[in-house]
């Protein structure tokens, strides 16, 4: 199998390369990055000396089986049609084929959708949720790191309406590696270090990409508060979800129903009574945790999922799609447990 | 005037020592330290090395103007009333004093109260909001951490009456120091540092106290969910807010309610629109920041607010009590910036 | 192959865990503990949720092709001659079998050794150093972290007489997960965090361990001063070195004589000029990373080498010892590269 | 007094703020910017909100009793004469002022130096070494921080004649804040954090100014190996220091000679046997930690230094030189312990 990577050195790209480059079934590796294109990749990062990488390519795309486009919104999009017409399939890691509105991806976006027409052959890539619409596909938006802990932590329960949808609280938090390569006041070390912030309040992207998946579940439309924050850490992403759950409904039936939904599950774990999750339990891999309690008090359900945002959340999920898409085993290439410590 | 310490060489008592070293009304320190006393203050911390700042003493407490009771809970209550008796003026930063009723002590924190004659006594040391309560007052509880960020943000808006009681969010999030400085697993650096997580969900003992304070302001007994989470960092804690807003009430009504309530405070700042509270702001300093924003799709309001655990949440707060117990000024010894970066 | 891991609970016994079920050679895996046989691994170590890795064995050991011995110093050497009289190799991730001289482990190790008689059947197990000696033998001394990053750097410029050897300085810097999982004021969150210092100045243990390896490549007794560092991160370690070069020596020479010892080696890079190494180019994987520099100015060379101290410096150079005492491909379970970032 | 900050929103500017805020003798604050001139203090340090700071002025310097220059060598000394002739002092952060030598600033800064008639004029200012020429100097050039926390523990000892001077190696580590507050993939967070490299090797700026004043100190010219390395924190810088004792030189002959040099400093200390050195003994204060051991074994001995860098490495020390300047008690306004945890 030939596979490409266009985005190849910012974070995302530099770990589907490593991803790929243990997978049995990769042959040759297109790399590509429109900033150093000519180089070699090692010398771009010197972790990989020694390990043959070869050198970044233009972004003139070859005859490829897979393509992964790690860029930002909006740069791929207008030429996925001919990707799709070479018989390429295509997993996009960028935010244009996650919204099947193209309208509320120009409120969100603020630029027009560049593609419209190929929102409806899309599929939402979250294999626990969608599993059999992605076998097979040719184009597959990649979640977002917040919407995948999110809904693999509400659309199991809301799907069975065991929660009320009018006052859902989404408090999240991730490690700086999700705001990629680029350097900047925002991601200066000066800054970061011994720093702990709310970013995008309000008004982050990643906001109608859960409301439109969580309403989709609900069979209702609803909105949600997402407030993300900035932890200083590297990797990692823990989100710590507030609901209501519906009158009569028990903790040990929302229990119940994640068990049910994961239970076969290799990357989603339910943990036992007690242990909560920690974004350390699933760095590195591509694993997710989840918890959960009812507060007698106040009748809200209390609820947190921790994930790797650059595996689950971003480049691990890509290979599992893959991986659905050509027909591999789900898993291959990236099980494992998080590196301790 | 004469000033003690007991608890001298935990975390918060070494930040009291480091402000009364300063404070210019204060004469004889006495350091008292039930694990180590007859030690030197510079062997237990090297820092000090050269500023004679003594040898450790057992708990027999000498005449004092004022106590300082940095005492894990229950150790220092039974004690109190003969301090009281001495005319020594008695702030304690534990949990003893805090709550006004020891039925809801018990329940929390699972002892009987050992001295729940003195509550009615006690006042709550939250100079912002009760400031002529605490004017030369001899017993004063030094709120918690997590209670003072909350209430700073959420009493002003209670008391006019501009939130909905009934679905209070609290998420916070801490710095490792407010651990102590025990050691064990929870507080490892291989453990804590690239890591998060949240802990005591649904059970943290600060949750009483807020509802305790919150009740007062709203004028009507309420609940909320408090989840508090650790940050890998050493110092500062944020807590982020989500409420429903009355009928009729915008932001601006908001942020007025909070500039009239601070507009003269030298240690509670709100930021301009659009700057948002960052722990760092607030690191080792007394200072307070405040924010928020209405988002007008769900009706709820998302506030942040900020201060160094130590400081305000701890040592520094105690001092601006010591302050207007004794009729000093009220910011002297604490005045000044955060260390930044 | 069955395979027994001593002491599997700590940090260097984790790894191995992590590495041996991704082994394809290994079958049964008998993992032991002494503070906590009788758990359920999952339970000390959620991460391994649903990974079935089992109750944890005291340390009776059962019969085995292979076992790993991670325990501190003396605890099992005492038992190694029972575990090779049942044919069981036997791989010392501690200090017993690394010195050659019972006298110099009992003068720094202030113990007498438990089984001096097998010292002379023990192989120093540092592959790319001893390869051929250590193939199919039965007990192996796994090298300490520090030596292994300076064993390889330097014994290859000492076997070749590049170096002088009356002034080598080894400044040494490791992450905190080296000093193992127990608690306490050292590895303390908030004592480690912003932190840097030097510990164990001029008496740490390894210095015997690199100074024995030193003079068996110089063929003369040499000593060092060898100085570590505790860096505020996790994982990782680097040195630095200080030496004069011989007469008429040239930087090129002592990178030409690098390249010759490790151009067909898979886990130790000598970098390309003017890349110097970083301890995050090895994190989580097996390699090693070498550069250096002749200064013009003095006549010294100075040189950097970094690792992984829980792989290279620890549990992956004990799976490349158990590929090679077994017959087994050598980088089997261990390839791969760093997390990044 | 009026007072002028040139570069007041760097690092070291915004530190020289804050001293200079607390400073009792300081009246009107000029502070300037060429990159942001106009806007308000506060817009760019949001943690001085509600401080009145002022609006950033751009570099026309107005008429003042002192200035400060934090800004990258090369951009202040053309003007420095004009400055002087309008009898201002000028205390020079950056490394104009600190070579005696024109030509060898050229060598190692690659640019011609601006104003090498003033070298004449200017006095190194480091005011435990050199305190008598500071007093009452208009022309002052701050040391580097690198200089500074070695200069401290070497000069005395060289001066004594108590170490050979052939053979000298420095290996120094620093926190991210001495890069300044540039952006880049040489501070981004994800590259820095869990990350510790060495940096500069061989060719390090700071290398002449430390051998000019070592030179100076053992009154013969010396080369040192001088290499730094970059830790994963904000603050602090420590160096470790290898020298040859003289012959018949003891450990005691060493200490005590720094006794004598120190016992009536506020701001350097010997730490008593067996306490070491750690970066955040001196954080946030403007304090000089030092302990040294002779190694038996090699005849080495080996010492540690620490200081907080942009306060005795940077903004603390010019402060520091102010007051000598100006004839203010030495330690006004830079008094203080270490910020703890």
């Amino acid at each position: 199998m030939k596979v490409g990577v266009l985005g190849a050195t910012g974070y995302a790209g530099q770990e589907l390369v490593r991803l790929l480059k243990r997978h049995e079934e990769v042959g040759d590796l297109y790399l590509a990055s429109s900033s150093v294109a000519g180089e070699d990749y090692e010398s771009v990062y010197p972790h990989w000396s020694g390990q043959r990488v070869g050198i970044l390519q233009d972004e003139n795309v070859p005859d490829l089986d897979v393509l992964f486009c790690a860029l930002p919104h909006g740069l791929t999009a207008a030429r996925t049609s001919a990707f799709l017409a070479r018989n390429i399939k295509v997993i996009d890691l960028g935010a244009d084929f996650r919204l099947n509105s193209a309208q509320v991806y120009e409120e969100w976006y603020k630029v027009k959708h560049p593609a419209s027409e190929l929102l409806k052959d899309a599929v939402y890539g979250l294999p626990e949720l969608y599993r059999e619409q992605i076998r097979g596909q040719s184009l597959i938006a990649n979640p977002g790191c917040y919407p995948t802990a999110t809904l693999l932590a509400l659309v199991p329960l809301l799907r069975h309406n065991l929660l009320q949808t009018n006052y859902l609280i989404i408090d999240a938090k991730s490690g700086v590696s999700g705001a990629g390569r680029g350097g900047g006041l925002g991601t200066h070390y000066a800054e970061v270090n011994e720093n702990f912030k709310a970013y995008g309040v309000g008004n982050h992207r990643h906001t109608p990409e859960i409301e439109q998946e969580l309403s989709r579940a609900a069979k209702v439309p609803l909105t949600v508060n997402f407030t993300p924050h900035l932890v200083p850490m590297t990797r990692g992403m823990l989100v710590t979800i507030y609901a209501a759950v519906q009158p009569g409904i028990q903790e040990e039936d929302l229990r119940e129903c994640w068990k049910e939904q994961y239970e076969r599950e290799e990357f989603v774990h339910v943990l036992p009574l007690g242990a909560w999750p920690q974004t350390k339990f699933a760095s590195g891999s591509n694993n997710a945790f989840l918890q959960l309690t009812v507060d007698q008090r106040t009748g809200n359900v209390i609820i947190v999922a921790t994930i790797d945002n650059l595996m689950k959340g971003a480049a691990g999920q890509a290979i599992q799609n893959m991986n659905l898409a050509m027909g591999y085993p789900e898993s291959q290439g990236i099980s494992g447990t998080a590196l301790w410590p």
